[in-house]
């Protein structure tokens, strides 16, 4: 898997291209010359790892026959206060409205956080990744 | 730090938003329903941490009084064969155009990657982070 970044202004800004033109802008804080014409990459980090997750909770979901009308989930990533600020801990809140039991939505949840999504299956077992769920 | 993630067709499309509005769409795998709408979770995963170790290697440079014209990095992630299809190599090539000398820019880059980027000190000691450099 490939993709290219590249800066596009004088400053911190970039764009990353996947091989089928499909273009991500991400920028810096505005202390180092971030001028907010992007997300940050710790703001993208929690945008691929949640949607990792909930590509798997959609198709498992549907696999247990559980209508989905709406999908939405919250993130939050708490950081240490030293250099580099990594999150000790990030909470999936995740708002799933339908014909859906909570049973059968905790368990593709706890299944993609355990054993599929490959975004979170990558981080350093010291950070605490945990999920709250409302059905709607 | 907070998004949130919302699907937004019937499938796994999904749109993450910061609290300023930036968005970033978001797709699966065509297998499961992905349209090619947006990227994959892992390539916005590599975006993520090209541009968060990039944003420390300019920043770092412009430090040293090095003059950067042009600055691309192509980023490799290579998978496991099994689920979770984990990255078990990341290389990063750094392509530096302007008055940038060798070493510093080597400076730059390992400072970054074995000290400041928050996203690449996250990720599991298994995971093999290298890169190579091409000054223009």
């Amino acid at each position: 898997m490939e993709i290219t970044l590249t800066r596009i202004n004088e400053d911190v800004l970039f764009e990353g291209v996947t091989p089928e033109g499909l273009a991500v802008k991400i920028d810096g804080s505005d202390g180092i010359g971030g001028t907010g014409a992007g997300p940050r990459p710790m703001q993208v980090f929690l945008m691929s790892m949640s949607a990792c997750s909930s590509i798997d909770v959609v198709t498992i979901l549907k696999k247990m026959r559980q209508e989905i009308t709406t999908f939405e989930v919250h993130v939050k990533g708490d950081r240490v206060d030293t250099v580099p600020k990594v999150f000790h801990t990030i909470t999936l809140h995740f708002k799933i409205g339908g014909d859906v039991k909570e049973e059968k939505a905790r368990q593709a949840i706890e299944m993609s956080l355990t054993k599929y999504c490959s975004v979170s299956k990558m981080l350093m077992e010291a950070i605490d990744v945990n999920y709250e769920l409302t059905i709607l």
